[in-house]
C-alpha cells in the first residue's frame, strides 16, 4: 500500500489526533486458566437456517470477519446429516475389510501410535455457494461462501494402512462409512487414497471437534466435504463403487440434458472477497484495503485478479505466503474507495492455468439444477452510502 | 518408515486382526451448533504451578499431547504478572507518542481498517525450561518446555503505523505498555519494530484470546514472550531503553561474574522430543515414529538430529512442511525400540549454523544463575518397563 494512500486513512481516522488518553483499570485481573474460552465481547458465529430438523443441516463459517488463512475449529462449518454422535474414543473401532488380505479392527490409540502426518488443507461442502445458482442469494458472505474452512489437520497416511492390511488384485474403490446415526457412505477411488489421503484423528493442534468427526475422520485433499467422512467406523475395499444414498441421491449434479454427473470430487478453483461484503457498511470515502480468501482443489493458487469497477479493469492482488497448496490463499489489494457506486469482485487463476468462471459461463453449460460446486465470481455492489450487498 | 518396521507395529497391535465389529449407535445426534467446544472425553489442559498469586504466574502448553505445528488458542500458553483484565474493545485505545512527529490515538476499529498482515509464529518465554538449569527439573514435557507456543497471528505491520506517526531523527527505541494492573512494560530496538513487529488482533482466525492480550498485543518474531506486550495501550518512541522493572529485575541473564546481561532478545535454536517423553509409557518393545518441536528464533530450522542410544550416534530426522521461519516445526524419527534401557535427545541446527548445545556447554559459559534463555538438548530416559523420565 502507497504511503500516500495510509496517510489519507491517517485524516480519515477520527479523532485520531488526541493527545489525551484514557487511563485503563488497575485492579487486579483474573487468574491463568486451564483451557482458555474467547472473549465475552466477541459474538461471531457459525449461522445456521432455522429448521424443525437441525440434526439435518448445515452451519455456515463468519467468513466476514475470517483472518490470516485458518478457521478457528470453533467456528469450522458443519454439514451432518443425522446429528452428531457423542462417542466415547476408547470404544470406538476403525474396520478395514472386503478386497484386502487381512482384515483390520483399530483402536484410536493403536491409530495414534502410527507414523503421523499434518498438513494444512481447506475444506469445502460440495453445496457451496449453492444458493448461488438462484436469483435469490444469501446477503452476506458468510450465508453464500461460508461452507468452507481451513484447518491443520493431523493423522496417518492412509496409504500406511491400505498397504499395511493388503489391497488385493482388483481392488479400485473404497467406502468410508461413518458411525452417524445415518451411517454417512461414500465411495472414493482407491488412487486417491494411496495419493495423499489422511486417517484424520487431530485439527489445529488438538483432537478433533466432535462436529468434525470425533475421534476419526477421512480427510481428501481438495475433494468435496462429504468425501471427508466423519466418526469413520468402516473402511471397505471393492472393484466398483458402492453407489449409496449420500453419492446417488446427493451430491450428483443434475445436467441440462436430464443427466447428473456422479463423483464430481475436485472443488474447482475459487474466490471471494470477504471485506468488504454483503451487509457491511464502509463509513465513508477513502483508502481501504480489500481482501479475501481463494482456493482451489485442483493445485496451488497461482494469481488472483480484483475488479473494483465492475468487470471494466481488474488488477492482480497480493498473495499471502506461504502459499499451500490445496488451502485458503489470503489476497489484498489497496482500494481507494471515491463514493461512487461501484461493484467488486475476485477471480483466482490455479497453477493447472484454470480461471474461475463467471456466474452466466456456469450456468450456460449447466443451467440452474446443478445444484452442487458453484465456483462463479462474486460480485459486491458498494452503494453510495456505503452499504455492501449481493448482486 | 520401512515397510518392515510397519509390519512390526502391525504385529504388536493387540487384537488388531479381529473381524468382529461392534455396531455403532443409531440414535440421532446432538443438532448444529453456533461456536464449538471440544469433546468432553478429551482432558488436556494447561499446567499452573500451585501459588497463592495465581493472577502472577504461568501456565503451560501440554506439549506431549501436541500435534502438527500449531497450538489451540486454548491450550497457548500463558505468563501474566497482575492477571487478565477484561477489556471492552470498544473502549480501548492505542497511544503512540514520544519523538514522533504526530502523536496518534487509536481504536481498535481504526487499527482494523488499516492493511492487515497473517503469519505463523513461535512464541516462547524467555524463562521456558528455567528448571533444567537446575538439577531437579520438571517431571513432563509439558512442565519442562510448556511456555512455547505456535499461532497465526494477524494485525497491522508496526512499521506502517510508525511511517504514520513519523519517527523523529534520533529516536532508537520504543516502551510498549500493557494496560494489565501491572502496567507490563518493555523497551525494544526501533530497527525490530521497522523490521517484521505485528501489532496483533487475531490469533488462528479470530481475535485474541483474553489471556493473549485481547483487544491488542504486540508480536515481535523470535524474540523473546515477554516483548510480545499484551493488553497494549501505549507506544512511546525515545533515544534510549526505558529501563523498566521487567526489564532489570526481571528479564535479564545473571552471569557467573554478577554482572546481568540485558534485553537477550531472539530465542536461539531449541529442540525436545515431545513422544515419548516423560510420564508416559511405551506399551512395549517394537516400532514406534518418535516426534518432537524444533524452533529457532534467529530463523528457518535447518536440520534436527535424534539420538535414541544416549548421545553415540545420531540421525537426521524428517522435518514436516512447509517449514516456515520463526515458527515451529515438527520432526519424526521411525524408532524400532529395542526394550533396553535408552536415553532419547534432539538437537536443533538453524539456518545460521548455530547448533544446540549440550546443558552441560551452557552451564560451562553461564553457570546455574542464567535463570533465563536455556536451550540445552533435553534427554528422556527410557526403562525397560518402558516408562520414560526426565533425566
Amino acid at each position: 500500500m502507497k504511503r500516500r494512500r495510509v496517510l489519507q486513512l491517517g485524516a480519515a481516522l477520527g479523532g485520531g489526533l488526541l493527545a489525551r488518553h484514557e487511563a485503563s483499570a488497575r485492579e487486579l485481573g483474573r487468574p491463568l486458566g486451564p483451557y482458555g474460552q474467547r472473549s465475552p465481547f466477541e459474538k461471531s458465529v457459525r449461522w445456521t437456517r432455522e429448521s424443525k430438523t437441525p440434526e439435518a443441516g448445515s452451519s455456515f463459517t463468519p467468513l466476514a470477519e475470517s483472518q490470516g488463512i485458518l478457521t478457528p475449529s470453533s467456528l469450522h462449518y458443519e454439514r451432518h446429516h443425522a446429528g452428531i454422535p457423542n462417542i466415547d474414543p476408547a470404544r470406538h473401532r476403525l474396520l478395514i475389510q472386503g478386497m484386502v488380505d487381512r482384515p483390520l479392527l483399530l483402536t484410536v490409540d493403536e491409530i495414534k501410535r502410527l507414523p503421523s502426518v499434518s498438513r494444512i488443507l481447506l475444506m469445502e461442502c460440495g453445496g457451496n455457494s449453492g444458493s448461488e445458482w438462484a436469483a435469490t442469494t444469501g446477503p452476506t458472505v458468510q450465508r453464500s461462501h461460508g461452507l468452507a474452512s481451513c484447518s491443520e489437520w493431523t493423522g496417518v497416511s492412509l496409504r500406511l494402512l491400505l498397504e499395511e492390511v493388503g489391497v488385493r488384485s482388483g481392488a479400485t474403490w473404497m467406502l468410508a462409512e461413518g458411525a452417524d446415526a445415518g451411517r454417512m457412505q461414500r465411495s472414493i477411488p482407491l488412487a486417491k487414497a494411496m495419493d495423499d489421503m489422511i486417517l484424520a484423528y487431530g485439527q489445529n493442534g488438538e483432537a478433533l471437534r466432535p462436529e468434525q468427526g470425533y475421534p476419526l475422520r477421512l480427510v481428501v485433499p481438495g475433494w468435496e466435504g462429504a468425501t471427508h467422512v466423519k466418526w469413520l467406523q468402516r473402511i471397505v475395499l471393492a472393484d466398483q463403487p458402492y453407489q449409496s444414498r449420500d453419492e446417488t441421491s446427493k451430491y450428483t449434479d443434475l445436467m441440462p440434458d436430464g443427466k447428473a454427473r456422479q463423483f464430481t470430487f475436485p472443488m474447482e478453483a475459487k474466490s471471494v472477497i470477504t471485506y468488504p461484503s454483503g451487509g457491511q457498511t464502509l463509513p465513508g470515502p477513502g483508502a481501504y484495503e480489500l481482501t479475501g480468501l481463494a482456493w482451489s482443489g485442483r493445485g496451488r493458487v497461482e494469481r488472483v485478479d480484483v475488479t473494483t469497477d465492475g468487470g471494466r479493469s481488474w488488477q492482480e492482488a497480493r498473495l499471502q505466503e506461504p502459499r499451500l497448496r490445496l488451502a485458503f490463499v489470503r489476497f489484498r489489494l489497496a482500494w481507494p474507495w471515491d463514493g461512487r457506486e461501484t461493484t467488486i469482485a475476485s477471480r483466482c487463476v490455479d497453477e493447472t492455468g484454470y480461471v474461475q468462471p463467471t456466474r452466466e459461463a456456469l450456468i450456460a453449460v449447466r443451467r440452474v439444477n446443478s445444484g452442487f460446486h458453484f465456483n462463479g465470481i462474486k460480485h459486491w455492489k458498494v452503494s453510495t452510502n456505503g452499504s455492501v450487498t449481493n448482486v
